[in-house]
């Protein structure tokens, strides 16, 4: 026996919970959390219950009522309005008031004597009347003489019919023996650009204008105008550390390396200086902080790569081997994949005994690039460090600043992926990169925007990186660096290209992999930015096109439309209230024009379907009248091989044609 | 940072854990529990797991391995051997010397140096060496001198390619940095009858010899040697306490009560006693002693109906009036459904303040019989009493006697159903007596075997009971009697019918109701038992089935087979190691011979399907050979509406026919 012997309601089969609560659901500034659960009790009583929610920390809680939906289920939510972890949790009671007035009718309605039973109901107004103060207690006392007038039932009754009544009894209801729901569960509430960001990567050290010449900070900030331009918001920077001098990697991953050759941005750390240092041909600190500075000025952020792990001469190697793994001829264990070697690479030992020291350290690196001006770090292969450590590390981070994000770079396992999505990582790459056919978009959107992953992994998806130049892109032509674009740009509203790689539509590739030719990674590269067929004007359209349209600047708010080929793709977004519909129509063959009907779900839309409604494609501009669900749609990819149609529904007014506009 | 900030290993997505181990999963003595884990470390390192479990109390864990499944997942399992409540947990490890094992043969296949390598290795046997004592110590030494020698690592691989010396390793597993789940989760392990068990119910009061007399305990016993050859191993009474006589309800519920009516058994309490009382013309206590006693010498046992409720001459209305809900008049509240008055009934009232009080009592009713020797009850409307005193009465009563079984009679909304099931029923009645198409079973089936509701809620089926009379067996005869029978007895492995209403196949209900005509609830009834046409040798023959074939012993073995036919319904039911198949064919429709070809899973059942096998009809003892997934099968109702098909596999050795025996 416990205290709680008398509490009859029972919540559970919460949701969202993520694994018993041990993480937290993400969500943005503005966005809303909707709760259900089961909530019931023994016996015929009738059951309320009430959303309880608050700011972390925050002593008082704030509530929402929890709707019946069906089947002992109920549902509430609430909006989290600040750049503040949330907290909730549900409450149901008994609720003695709400039965005694169903029953009170229905006994009425039969003829029965109902003068006890008016005492009854008299008695749950005067719980109410006590817990009251100033006009409401005056008003229930009112109340009170009616509901307990027995020689008056015809009054009570009447009364017990009128919703004022019965709105303010519920004001102070009876909650003496409710039910409090175990777990209170927590909310990750990030900024908005954690949620909408489009992003672009660059190196910096192949934006000087002369050929043969290293690029500088300096070069970069004269590109950022037309990066503005083309509608990106994040400028992705590979690592601008001092790269490693020993066992450094040549041209197209050589184990030889030629003089002149500038080795991998990832292989971090030499002689000039470890994480916290400059590679010295990029600038010095302060041009770092004023291309910081600039890069706001064009309403950009600089996004730094995070990539923990060190060459053979990084700084940590001489000052601390303790965190490295020591072989037994006391040299230290390069990275490996057997009989694969990284001798240019030293893994950090996360099983060292002096984990506290170079946890500390780790983070130590993150707090100096935020005190420099960084707030967003793309973390390189976060799944070959302790998932210890980044929950701890982006935990603390958060706390300090709420506004950081990192995006997860894990190419891996899904449950690896989606752990380290619940351990913090605001962001995650995602199997974007190799999905391209209408059934694997349809099956991979549904479980990141239908299941329980869409509490708490935010998908970022990348048409190419430079690790990555995938098949279709390295075959299928420009129309499929368009298709990528779309679908990136449109199924997700995180997305980021690896330029100008993309933008020139670079399609040459390592025989038989699907890596750069020549990658970028190994070698200096002097693109020619404004080559005929680039696709800067595209880009720039659809990043527009996702700047005016809210509905794409959220993901989980995908549905997938019907449409009978198999090569073509379509799905509707729209925003919460449906001022914003957008339908995305897209010609999954590169090579051949494809047509269909097109299904829409129109009442979900709240289209009349017997109203004509205009639907305005916002790449090419033109603009179509429909009527009714099915609709015919016709892609030839050599023009272009996708629509984005901006969905305006009939208007209330016969004679109102602003929808034509 | 906590001190666990080493440990790699993540363990989580655990199947079976019910509700974050909030209740425990459900087995019976010699049961296996399968469990589930995602297990995975960061990098790329081996992982090694194992299942833990011990009974509650001990200090001392068992293992068994977990074996990788795909995609992270692992599985292991443990048989519950005693009559005990068991846990288990999880526990995963980096095994370096796994990954070491894997590495050193694709280095030495490569042809590259490895004499640092096997310095390593070394280093793991060494580790297993200082755990390990005698022989094993001795063996481990060898073969630290064979991998330390870098000179010949030829026989260092030779070596890691013995199993011998690879088991002898992993015996003293490093597994000081493993990661252990953080829930310790547990089984409720109940007696074998929890799972099977054949229930027959009887109103004790009916049994006399002579029409016109009330029945006896000792009439009850005369019959026992046919309850018995029937093949019933529960005989079920419904309440055997004095019966109330104010308000006291007469034929067909009536509210007017004849001189003579004899009320009806639910309605319990008089001047001549309460809960632990009997109902003096049904016997003293040494009779009721004395039946218990014969129930069990023919192999039954006695359950008993444990119906939480009063009339208004209880003995607690007196002693207790604050155990009950007082109206504002003074009068203590009846049962009512508004506008129905139950005012024979007085519910407890588990919101009164001397709950505690109350629970104790409610309790110590269950102790005194079983103190008298039942083991078993069977409880009235559960979901009107509060689930936090079932939870904390169940288990109290478990602790002491984890012999006893408890029923739920709750036949209300499926979550309540299922939550009093994880709070700990023992068996629960279902949907089943409503349910009567094929795709109803199959879903519902499906929903009880498939779904995490296999794990706690143990179903048993009743085509009748004295308050059900399903519209099915108003209308369909003789042959759908036949037909519900073998459904509950071969779908469920608990199942019981009220008798002799079914073996009669009593059809006459109260015109428009589901509810028999003249019930044996409110009036004194004499059964013709052997009249024309009863079913006592058909159920006989059924029981019997149940008894020789383990595999109608389990409810979850279920799988149902395609037949395409809307009206005949097909399953399989095996033991674990396959010696015994069950196939059950049921034509749904009672009027029309129905056919169709029975689609077996050949491979799943063992069954080669290029060889002929034989199926042995246990009810009609005809036998057929069959050949291949595809067989066909024809019913006619009016002869028997079911095949319950023994299926024998073909042998192994080409000239031994005894499968055709």
């Amino acid at each position: 026996m416990n205290k709680y012997g008398r509490n009859r309601v029972v919540i559970e089969n919460v949701y969202p919970e993520i694994d018993c609560g041990q993480y937290p659901i993400k969500r943005v500034v503005g966005e809303t959390v909707v709760v259900e659960a089961d909530v019931f009790g023994d016996g015929h009583d009738s059951v309320s219950a009430s959303l309880l929610y608050k700011k972390a920390g925050d002593r008082k809680w704030n509530e929402s009522p929890m709707e019946f939906i069906k089947n002992d289920r109920r549902r509430g939510e609430f909006i989290v309005e600040e750049l503040s972890d949330y907290v909730y949790c549900i409450e149901g009671w008994i609720d003695h008031f709400k039965t005694w007035l169903g029953d009170i009718k229905k006994k009425y309605d039969a003829g029965q004597d109902i003068s006890v039973d008016l005492l009854i109901g008299a008695k749950e107004v005067e719980l109410a009347m006590n817990k009251a103060k100033g006009g409401d207690r005056k008003k229930l006392q009112e109340y009170y003489e009616i509901v307990s007038n027995t020689e008056d039932p015809d009054a009570a009754v009447a009364l017990a019919n009128e919703p004022e009544f019965v709105n303010l009894v519920y004001r102070y209801p009876d909650r003496s023996l409710s039910s409090r729901y175990a777990k209170e569960l927590a909310v990750q509430v990030d900024r908005k650009k954690a949620l909408f960001s489009s992003w672009y990567e660059r190196f910096p050290r192949s934006c000087a204008p002369e050929t043969g010449k290293h690029g500088t900070f300096k070069d970069l900030e004269a590109l950022l105008p037309e990066i503005s331009r083309m509608g990106f918001d994040v400028l992705y920077l590979p690592p601008i550390h001092p790269i490693g001098k020993i066992n450094r990697k040549g041209k197209n991953n050589s184990v030889v390396c030629e003089p002149g050759d500038p080795g991998s941005p990832w292989a971090i750390g030499s002689d000039e200086g470890g994480h916290k240092s400059i590679h010295p041909e990029l600038g010095s600190m302060d041009d770092f902080l004023s291309l910081v500075k600039k890069t706001q000025e064009h309403g950009l952020e600089i996004a730094l790569d995070l990539a923990y792990q060190c060459t053979p001469d990084h700084p940590y190697v001489k000052e601390h081997p303790e965190w490295f793994k020591n072989r037994p001829d006391g040299s230290i264990q390069y990275a490996e994949n057997p009989p694969k070697k990284y001798q240019d690479i030293y893994p950090l030992n996360f099983e060292t005994e002096q984990w506290k020291e170079l946890w500390e350290e780790l983070k130590s690196i993150v707090e100096f690039w935020i005190d420099k001006g960084v707030k967003i770090f793309r973390v390189d292969n976060p799944h070959t460090k302790t998932f210890a450590f980044w929950e701890w590390m982006i935990g603390d981070m958060r706390d300090k600043y709420p506004e950081a994000i990192f995006l997860s770079e894990a190419f891996t396992r899904p449950k690896v992926m989606y752990k380290l999505a619940k351990i913090g990582f605001n962001q995650s790459y995602t199997y974007f990169t190799w999905r391209n056919t209408k059934q694997e978009f349809i099956d991979y959107l549904t479980e990141l925007t239908k299941s329980e992953v869409r509490e708490y992994f935010r998908p970022n998806f990348w048409p190419n990186t430079p690790d990555i130049l995938p098949q279709h892109l390295q075959f299928d032509g420009r129309q499929e660096f368009m298709k990528r674009l779309v679908l990136a740009a449109t199924l997700s509203s995180n997305y980021g290209i690896y330029g100008p790689a993309f933008e020139l539509c670079i399609q040459e590739a390592v025989p038989g992999k699907e890596e750069y030719y020549y990658s970028e990674k190994y070698e200096i590269k002097h693109w020619d930015w404004d080559a005929p067929g680039n696709l800067k004007d595209f880009i720039t359209r659809i990043n527009k096109i996702r700047k005016d349209n809210p509905a794409l600047q959220f993901t989980n708010n995908l549905d997938f439309c019907e449409i009978e080929n198999d090569l073509m793709l379509s799905y509707v977004k729209t925003t919460n209230g449906l001022s914003n519909i957008i339908l995305v129509v897209v010609n999954m063959d590169p090579h051949h024009t494809q047509s269909g009907f097109v299904q829409m779900p129109l009442e979900k839309l709240g289209i009349d379907p017997d109203q004509p409604f205009m639907v305005h494609d916002l790449i090419g501009d033109s603009k179509y009248i429909w009527k009714g669900e099915t609709n015919y749609v016709e892609l030839n990819p050599h023009i272009v091989p996708a629509h984005i149609f901006r969905v305006h529904g009939r208007l209330k007014k016969e004679t109102d044609f602003d929808y034509f506009m």
